[in-house]
């Protein structure tokens, strides 16, 4: 098998934006600029709910806080409603976090999580980005079951 | 000729991060994340020097004030480092400003200027887009000459 290069390999999957209320932003990002929407869902673990629209090869995630102590609600009382965080899809995410980790570069996660969409998923910290909210992630393969 | 759908023709073009030192931050987004930086440029009259790096189908843009008075020394001043705006690449720019005219979104270029690169842009006001600073951008066509 050739060898990948990891570095053509890795593309950035979403933006996350906080917002304080999902069918307002739509007016803007779907309504108006006319992207697609994909879905909405809650994610009850996170406290949020999301909207993803389609930008190229890329998305847009919208992100509303469903309870006050939700990390959205905080970010939104702290900074206001605005780009929240950025997702970068790799194809290791384990030999990723070990890299960062040997180059000291400060990680919320240092072993991944699972994440929506059965994705894993880890978050290096704004300390390390130039204050940017970084999350890795990578899609799980389906689970192959056994011929029976 | 086939009528383009408009949609889909959009494409993320960069995401803006503002930062204090883009030796620093490449420590990260270059050295440590591995991400390959296409080049560094000031760009005198918007008092910045950026560095791009190439992610997947889009780019990063890091930006460092070079005066005092750059918008993005405000920025950091007001808020640190972090995410600053991103840029969508439209085929029309000057009919996606009328729709988004037409329908009330506030916008802080109601015509396009030129940006780095010969680019058409246009920014939309944070205002409308649940505090994001959303920039438009064309790319121009090479001029054609005359043959003479």
């Amino acid at each position: 098998m050739e060898e990948k290069n990891e570095i053509t390999s890795m593309k950035l999957d979403h933006i996350g934006i906080a917002v304080k209320n999902i069918e307002e932003s739509l007016k803007f990002y779907s309504d108006a600029l006319g992207l697609n929407l994909e879905g909405i869902e809650i994610v009850k673990e996170q406290k949020v709910k999301t909207a993803f629209l389609l930008l190229g090869s890329t998305h847009i995630e919208l992100l509303e806080a469903t309870e006050t102590d939700s990390p959205i609600a905080k970010f939104i009382e702290k900074r206001g409603e605005g780009l929240h965080h950025i997702a970068i899809k790799v194809e290791n995410i384990e030999e990723h976090i070990s890299k960062l980790d040997e180059k000291d570069i400060k990680l919320i996660d240092k072993e991944p999580k699972t994440g929506a969409g059965n994705k894993k998923i880890a978050f290096v910290h704004p300390k390390s980005t130039s204050g940017v909210l970084l999350e890795l992630c990578e899609d799980m393969p389906d689970i192959e079951l056994p011929i029976l």
